[in-house]
């Protein structure tokens, strides 16, 4: 198909899917003339995946592009997909401090977890309580057990949904849009429950709907 | 103080400190002189607002300057916080169907919860499914009913902490770190969860620690 048909059928605008293109997230189309390019069903796919990663998963383009190389990658074992998914998490610009790092890696442990030091998740959390502290607002660490609690639900959701599919393929797949859509989908429920607690607690509010 | 000592205390760029500026999420300096500019500790509590929103949030300047403006706004009442903190995430680029906007409603519901329609986690909740049925995969839907749970067990936590900090300028702050940053920390804590239930579940993987 030529690009104003893949956009149409994609929802991307065709400059986008030059921009993508360019940037090494979607494959080149098959050049058959001057000034025109053939695309296929492959390509359509991909844009799906794309759209999902930046559009509601609010990657940048670059972390799309980390992502999906890696998630390309036939070598990488079932173990490494999660290692994929958490590369989509933005690394803190400035290192958490050791005793951030401490304090997650405590309440995990006490939560009943297996730390790896070499996970991801693990500096991001502690720049937050970096931040709390930065702020003057260490009262907001007491969150830390409910939010334990909460990611230890999602993670065994996330886990059921890799066993039920069991290729790799798939797996990798659901791994990678199940993260970071993931991310996106507990934000949005996030401020429904909070909405529906705050009416639970304190009533009505002016200009809520009641 | 001058534009280097900002940078220096804040750990921001001077080039940063003056983006910022002249995107009217941090008030201008005192023109002291030629090309002098004098800032104050003022200065430097908002630019720990605004890193914590940006760098660790991962909010866009333009989402940052948003939140800001809302949260600065006095005459917004104490309901509307949670609404500004909602301002902070994406809006869906591409309105999503009635559906999912159905389907996430429904089972809210089901979990006892009071749907708002004009809560912007409900857009940006239904989008996820859609992209889960535009990639073929709604068995990932199946997750749901967990991430509700996980959702309302940190908006409990959420509201525990707006509810030990009554004044309306504490609280305001509170809602927006903390629904900001709190996406943060979840994220980062559910990698880990991911990993440490993988491990349970699945024992050691290739590559992976211990």
């Amino acid at each position: 198909m030529r690009i104003s048909e893949l956009a149409t059928r994609s929802g991307v605008s065709a400059a986008s899917i030059k921009w993508y293109a360019r940037e090494g997230l979607l494959p080149a189309g098959e050049r058959t003339g001057y000034n025109q390019t053939e695309y296929g069903e492959e390509h359509l796919a991909r844009l799906q995946l794309i759209r999902s990663l930046i559009e509601v998963g609010g990657l940048s383009v670059a972390a799309a592009r980390d992502v999906l190389a890696a998630a390309d990658d036939p070598d990488h074992p079932f173990g490494n997909t999660l290692g994929i998914a958490q590369a989509s998490l933005p690394r803190p610009a400035t290192p958490p401090t050791a005793a951030s790092l401490e304090q997650v890696t405590d309440a995990a442990r006490a939560q009943g977890w297996e730390v790896f030091d070499d996970n991801p998740g693990l500096p991001a959390a502690a720049a937050v309580l970096d931040r709390y502290r930065a702020l003057g607002r260490e009262d907001l660490t007491a969150t830390l057990p409910g939010y334990l609690r909460a990611a230890e639900i999602v993670a065994a959701a996330d886990l059921d949904r890799i066993t039920e599919n069991p290729s790799p393929a798939t797996a990798a797949q659901t791994v990678v849009v199940g993260t970071v859509l993931g991310d996106a989908l507990l934000a949005g429920l996030r401020r429904m429950a909070q909405a529906s607690e705050s009416h639970r607690r304190f009533g009505p509010t002016p200009g809520s709907p009641s």
